[in-house]
């Protein structure tokens, strides 16, 4: 039986696999992120290695952006205008291609975390979903009705604009484009610039995390209001802080006021917005999941 | 060769059409919305009266809402919850099914409008866009790769909340449910209350329409975050104005500051944001469209 290669190429760190799912990782290796160069380079001779003693059909990559993702354009899966140094125009896809004679799948890191999650972690019985990272930024992905959104680009829902009282909260935001938008106010840099330290050292009780319950609440309203998704799901850094979760279902509920009449949504929102199933492996693993559907419309294609 | 009928199910009046589309239109009438027993009984007794006349294979409804438009549930075709007097719970495809021995298509008004824009109007070039109706209310429907957005019931975008400065806009809202939601601050009667007059009697260069322009584009901003459409349709009563698609299309160009790096935003805003090709038709057309595919999928069932 054929492997899949996947690369979750994240901003910070590279996570490169071969397998076949959650229960079959031959092997595994995490890059730094440094140049791409370097990190690329290091990518593909991982996989080079492999080859050398497994059969890969396919590789997937889950990749920061902003990117290209449309197959039919010139720039098809390169990394487009991102902020991170040295990465501008950073042509993924064919750097692979020139390494390896076989499918490349490519994506953004939240879509293929949605992936991932509608193959093997939370979202296995629905087809119309999005998963929300809260992080260094925050991203969203998702399926309509099967399908991974794309549209003109790709979503960016980080930059959804959101009301922002003043008064309770005086902050003006991070967001180096529109300082006061959802990932402005609500990501981890923002939750440590806001009160003077991260995240990861608040505790469950202080006053930051019923406003950041607020924000993510009102970006998720946001979400339910336009995409009417059956599933919600929360990864990243911020939500690892578990105790969140039911403080972001309230507010939502809050929020809504009734007006979304669904039992979902009155009565069962702890099995609506959730956390991934797979946790911090939905990237990695969405992408062998990439790489296993670029191989199957390789195949069809023949 | 066989003949659809559509409904345009609003709030005020029903239109009912026979006919294939925009160039042929057999018969059509208006209905004051009243009780759903006289004004359902009107609606059926033109179509009784047409078949008299010609063939019609299948029906399709454009309805306002809330709505269940999911075919596997058992309150399937039904009006909901509305606000609206006589009209919660009123089962318009299973009274329309007692009628008429024939496949009947069943949607909201913003879902019908963006498919009649996509099969004869504005959309025909895209599989990924919004329709939006700016009027009594604000509601907006679309498509994801071709399929009519559902999900867990359907969107709701008009009950997003944006940014309210009440510094700029004391105006407190008018939405019943969440104040000053996006349809709270941006509909037509919260133009009407907050300048004192209706939309139809502002001159075009009163301060209103800024704001306005402002709202909008907010709304269309964070819609373009979520779902990425590669078309933003606006509609209904406010968009009649249409001194204000400039307005929407600079504040748009403004909220986004560059971020989405899409030739289309960056310089074709004015081929981006545009106003309905089947104008107040949209809806009408649509659900002929609609009644096409209701019939389609009967015809391939079989």
């Amino acid at each position: 039986m054929a492997l899949f290669g996947g690369i979750e190429a994240g901003g910070t760190k590279f996570v490169c696999a071969v397998g076949t799912g959650p229960d079959d990782i031959r092997a595994e290796i995490r890059i730094p992120t440094e140049t791409p160069d370097i990190t690329m380079g290091q990518a593909i001779a991982f996989f080079q290695e492999q080859r050398t003693q497994r059969d890969i059909a396919a590789i997937g990559v889950a990749s920061f952006g902003p990117v290209d993702p449309d197959p039919g354009s010139p720039t098809f899966g390169y990394i487009t205008n991102t902020p991170k140094p040295g990465w501008p125009h950073t042509p993924v896809v064919p750097l692979l291609k020139e390494a390896f004679d076989m499918p490349i799948g490519f994506d953004t890191d939240v879509n293929v975390a949605a992936l991932g999650e509608r193959r093997w972690g939370a979202a296995q019985e629905v087809d119309t979903f999005v998963y929300l990272t809260i992080g260094t930024g925050i991203g969203g992905g998702g399926m309509v009705n099967g399908n991974l959104l794309h549209g003109l680009l790709h979503p960016e829902m980080g930059h959804m604009f959101v009301p922002h009282n003043r008064e309770r909260d005086p902050f003006p935001g991070v967001c180096p484009f529109h300082a006061d938008c959802w990932e402005g106010l609500a990501n981890g840099p923002a939750l440590e610039a806001r009160w003077g330290q991260p995240g990861e050292t608040l505790p469950p009780h202080h006053e930051a995390w019923a406003l950041e319950a607020h924000y993510l609440a009102l970006g998720v309203a946001n979400i339910m209001m336009v995409l009417s998704p059956q599933l919600v799901v929360m990864g990243g850094g911020v939500m690892e802080r578990e105790h969140i979760f039911p403080l972001v279902r309230q507010e939502v509920k809050t929020l809504l006021n009734d007006y979304i009449q669904s039992p979902t949504t009155t009565d069962a929102l702890d099995k609506y917005i959730v956390p991934p199933a797979l946790g911090g492996r939905a990237g990695v693993l969405g992408a062998i999941a990439l790489a296993q559907r670029a191989w199957q419309i390789d195949h069809d294609r023949l």
